[in-house]
């Protein structure tokens, strides 16, 4: 039987345990989290996305401050907004929004945020920790993957997990989160990608299978073992008459055809796009509870 | 036909380059490579790496400092150690040598060390940056194997690399540096562990095995495909009534049966041994030029 990794739900409980944690706090004299947003430009996505933050913000009852700058903003200026945020101790952590523009290094904008409030794990900083199994934030989309995969009570044990990506954001944080000494953890864990040869062969030993390479449909049934756990990042736009704006999101894997052979599958949307807004939640709320102490 | 991966020889060829580099340095009126090794105790093991060490500057041209204190220093007393390692500038690069006594919070000790003279390539920037491919100072050992790998001319791209052992300083960087989008890289790339299930499933696919896990002769024949390139990385002590001192170092690789399957293999020692030692000096060199500009 296939079961749904439902992420709409339990991004949902997640969120209601952090407004708990957030009154919780208030009724203590403690300081209410806060997170601020740099969003440069006008790429229609972006600011979609930072939309879904500042309103998750206030569903957990977070401070949040949106700051929007043009596509135009010159380096050294960008600089100097991150600089602000790190100083301004109102602000627990704060992210940028990606894509920046052509003319930014990214780079080093990200290296500027300063790591203690750095809650998008960007940072080279945050990004050694985990690969070296430290405390440190984690980034949102495989941090709300393991989220999900352990409130569901998935076992991952020395199961085999199969990555298909290597990206900084997600193929590989995934690579070391999944094969930590952890529960969930303890996977053998094979990445694959663009060179890999004999793809197949790989996907359909996966016990777990995690698809994050931005090809609308690409992992399909021949793919995928019998009872595997299947886990789609997933968001690619394809046309779509039936809808009024002529397309919708759809995931990297084959859902009407590889879901029948899952045991676990999850959603897009509603699977990993809600839990890597809960797991930025999270975040805010450690950096916050850090500069109690 | 099973050709040896010399590392001894190909360490030989980077320490004359090096020392070519270090005269035509001293000819410009540059300043020449100074390494230090910050020794804590007296394990028989850590005096004698760094004894290697510090004869290995003193073959290709570098200046090299030991710095040696009792078990009994304090954290605070080997904190003062690196901060004026960090300060004096006449030192390019400087390691400490692990392990260190039990009282000694060791993660503490390395995150202090500046990352612009962490050419053991231990401190969490540095990691990170190797977890984001980004420029940095790469551990020794993993670097050793890459540079073994590319000096042989072996081709990696596309195959099926398979890495015994998941720590941080071989395992963890090795699965990073060989999915690479690189030359040597773009394997695909899968991590085993003391939890995977059915480990000569995996092994025996492994077009490049990496066994780094600590076990004398663990890996046997049958656990190795015929014509893999095998990277034997430990080393143990076993008893050997032969020798004068009773015992001889081995690697995790059963040379004997193993050996005869493979198309490339490291012996133990004259393998990666060496190798580890030549990026230390190469990264010493790396942080010596990045101190001119």
């Amino acid at each position: 039987m296939t079961r749904i990794l439902d992420g709409k739900a339990t991004s949902l409980s997640i969120e209601e345990e952090l407004s708990k944690v957030v009154q919780d706090r208030l009724n203590r004299g403690l300081k209410r989290p806060h997170l601020a947003a740099v969003l440069v430009g006008d790429n229609p996505a972006s600011q979609a996305y930072v939309g879904h933050k500042v309103k998750a913000c206030s569903r957990v009852g977070f401070d949040s401050t949106l700051v929007d700058k043009p596509t135009s903003i010159s380096q050294s200026e960008l600089l100097r907004v991150v600089e602000e945020l790190n100083k301004n101790s109102s602000i627990d952590g704060f992210i940028v929004q990606l894509p920046l523009p052509d003319h930014i290094n990214d780079q080093e904008i990200l290296e500027a945020v300063l790591p203690t409030k750095d809650v998008d794990g960007f940072h080279p900083v945050n990004a050694g920790k985990m690969a070296l199994d430290l405390p440190c934030f984690l980034p949102a989309t495989p941090m709300g993957i393991m989220s999900l995969i352990e409130r569901a009570g998935i076992d991952t044990e020395g199961k085999h997990a199969v990555i298909l990506g290597r990206s900084s954001i997600v193929g590989t944080p995934m690579a070391l989160l999944l094969r930590r000494n952890n529960k969930p953890g303890n996977c053998t864990v094979t990445v694959c990608h663009s060179r890999t040869e004999n793809l197949v062969e790989h996907t359909s030993r996966a016990d777990i299978l995690v698809a994050a390479i931005g090809r609308a449909h690409f992992v399909t049934a021949d793919m995928v073992k019998d009872g595997a756990v299947v886990i789609d990042v997933g968001i690619n736009r394809i046309p779509d008459e039936s809808k009024k704006s002529g397309s919708r999101l759809t995931g990297d894997v084959d859902f009407e055809s590889v879901a029948p052979k899952c045991s676990w599958i999850t959603p897009v949307p509603g699977g990993v796009g809600p839990m890597t807004i809960a797991s930025l939640m999270q975040n805010t709320l450690q950096a916050c509870i850090k500069k109690d102490a």
